[in-house]
């Protein structure tokens, strides 16, 4: 086939036909080597976006993306494997405490993650507020550590599903982001590819998140649940709240803190549930018998915490960068806290620098919010709602704005969200 | 605005919202520079494919597209200008013989043209075969052949519409060309930049056109003359058939042929009634009170198109080139030509070398294919029904084939489709 046939597959789709499995393969695979351009892959993912995929169509582009690259093998793991991956939200560090936790448990969680772009955050990006932390690591010290300690927490190497990462941000220029085919197949793929026994999926639902109602987030999760089970991952869903941050922290070093607070048996309660809940789905998917509440209390995670971070060349002890400028936001009037918009804390955690606006962008490890208050709080004018922390005074001012509208007091409480919305296995 | 501007632009056509002035107008202009990425404008031309456009933003997006680019201003020239632009056809070679013909009637005729793509053929092509002839000119010389010949048919210059002349190309190759108001903008913004104050549309309908039905034609055809009106151009369009071929001869110089045949005087009829037709409407448009059938046949046209063809280097009196191989394809069995498939007579005469298959390649003038027979004629087994003409041999058996399929042979003729098949003013 020549360029000429990725025109005939734009067509089809644009038109509305089901792809053939010829059609798919072709395109993924000519799209990786570069014989089908950007411009006509663009204009390929604005099509499925529109004119949807079946789920025969999906199976097979994820089986596409994962054969566009290598697929690991965790056989030489002795522990019953499982991963988690969440679908993006503010606050959503929970991938901190639950990788080493689920690992004291006795299961090896092989975590390939990514960075933040945009309002959510990236859990590489948290880690590496961590002194000496490396996120590149080899397969052979990937299997070797998920044998010895249970957990790894890495980037993806170059080598796992490439036709995703040149896919993946082709998408975020275009406005193809929010196409369900493409998004199940890029989560889908990766975790396949990574070699993982079993999976448990958050899907975030809310402002703060990718999906804003929970009909889409459901289609969405038992998309994704299909096509983990069948490629033989055992594959639950989770749907979680996400119109509220989780727990109190936003950006990287504070992330991290709040987390290794939960790890020592404290942290906000929201951080605390999820992180047991999406223990229990793991342990239960690979079939291991264990009480992660009890874990989490015994210590044993918080070991394998140090443990994880010092493989990577991390010092747990060394104290976390800390923001060169910090303001405070406060009541302006007596009330009861009735919500904290996640996406309008998000978006002011990005523009103090705890995100990046492009790719190639730093993040400021100290930048962040740290709320002070959560939903049903009644506070006083003049108490402290929340902390601004920046590394470039300039960029609080509109930041403040952002946060500020984020904050919404009212004269009695309102019944709160509550943090699991479904299951879907 | 920066290349974020480009994702919201596609975001709000990909979620069916309208498009505001800013929007198109930055997102038109950024293209053209180079701001906005070819994938980023595959995207949205895909999302305005699928979501369509008001009359407004079509109007907008025109403006938009004259507006990257010079507009002449034809005020020099002392007589009424019109110019005709049709949407593509096979053996649609009404340019050569119509521009001539008006001209000699007593309108200027800036017939700024096109190449072939595909199937279709393009008029620069067929009037290069003639020895000499220059589809370059300047703007000046441009001006002087209209005031002082009234017939000039040449390429675009570089400045005309030059955000058209890169979305086209894009277009052709990601899937997005027959999206209305992409099509509609881009034939009316060149038009409308190139000063003509009157314009008639041959807008094709069949398997031969770009328009299958009449519905979809009609729709394009409204919004064309829509956007001449807004513009200050008096502006028809009529719908004629393409689902035979125009005429006898397909290809470049076999063309030229035939239209100078027409200019004699003689000439297939459909050629003749087309060619009129269009006349009439140009200088009914024009306000030129004259009857092109007495002009015809007074050899003034034959007079305007040798001085027209003579300005731009061309020597009307030399012999044309022919291919160097002919092969003829014969009836099998006796009966009567039901249907000649104007589609799989443009393919035929494509894959002869009379077209491209690539923007670079050039084309071969003596190739095509010449039309022995038409709708309605009884033929017997033997009877030549087309010759095949090629430079390169091994062309001519998949052409042949082509060919072959398209012409049908019945036992009883058939009810003829009507060439003209509505007007829209």
């Amino acid at each position: 086939m020549s360029a000429f046939a990725a025109v005939d597959v734009i067509r089809a789709k644009r038109d509305g036909h089901v792809l053939s499995d010829a059609q798919i393969d072709w395109v993924v695979d000519a799209y990786t080597k570069g014989v089908v351009a950007d411009e006509q892959m663009s204009a390929l993912a604005m099509a499925i976006l529109l004119r949807g995929m079946t789920p025969a169509e999906i199976a097979r582009w994820t089986a596409a993306m994962i054969a566009s690259g290598e697929r690991l093998d965790l056989s030489s793991v002795s522990r019953p494997t499982a991963d988690k991956h969440s679908t993006g939200g503010v606050g959503d560090k929970i991938t901190l405490p639950l990788t080493p936790l689920v690992a004291a448990c006795g299961v090896a969680v092989p975590q390939l993650s990514g960075r933040g772009l945009g309002h959510t955050g990236g859990t590489l990006d948290k880690l590496e507020s961590i002194a000496g932390w490396q996120a590149q690591i080899s397969n052979d010290q990937f299997k070797r550590q998920l044998q010895e300690i249970g957990a790894v927490i890495c980037a993806a190497g170059e080598g796992l599903a490439p036709a995703d990462r040149k896919l993946y941000a082709l998408r975020d220029v275009t406005g193809t982001v929010e196409a369900i085919p493409l998004i199940a197949s890029s989560i889908m793929s990766k975790k396949i590819a990574e070699g993982t026994g079993a999976l448990v999926l958050d899907v975030k639902v809310g402002t703060g998140a990718f999906m804003k109602d929970l009909a889409t987030a459901q289609e969405l999760a038992r998309t994704m649940v299909q096509l983990g089970k069948d490629s033989g991952v055992t594959t639950v869903a989770l749907l979680t709240d996400m119109s509220t941050p989780l727990g109190l922290a936003v950006g990287n070093a504070n992330e991290v803190a709040e987390s290794v607070e939960v790890l020592a048996g404290g942290g906000p309660s929201d951080v605390v549930e999820l992180t047991l809940a999406l223990a229990r789905e793991m342990l239960a998917a690979a079939g291991v018998d264990a009480d992660p509440e009890k874990v989490l209390a015994s210590g044993q995670a918080m070991d394998s915490w140090r443990a994880m971070i010092q493989a990577q060349g991390g010092d747990p002890d060394a104290p976390l960068p800390t923001a060169t400028h910090t303001e405070v936001l406060r009541a302006t009037e007596d009330g009861v806290v009735t919500s904290v918009d996640a996406y309008g804390i998000g978006i002011a955690a990005w523009r103090l620098g705890a995100g990046r606006a492009r790719k190639e962008d730093p993040v400021s490890f100290g930048a962040g919010v740290q709320l002070k208050v959560r939903p049903g709080d009644r506070v006083k004018a003049g108490d402290v709602l929340l902390e601004l922390r920046a590394d470039d005074e300039s960029r609080i001012p509109v930041a403040r704005a952002d946060a500020a509208g984020a904050i919404v007091l009212g004269a009695t409480a309102t019944t709160p969200v509550p943090l699991l919305l479904d299951r879907i296995a």
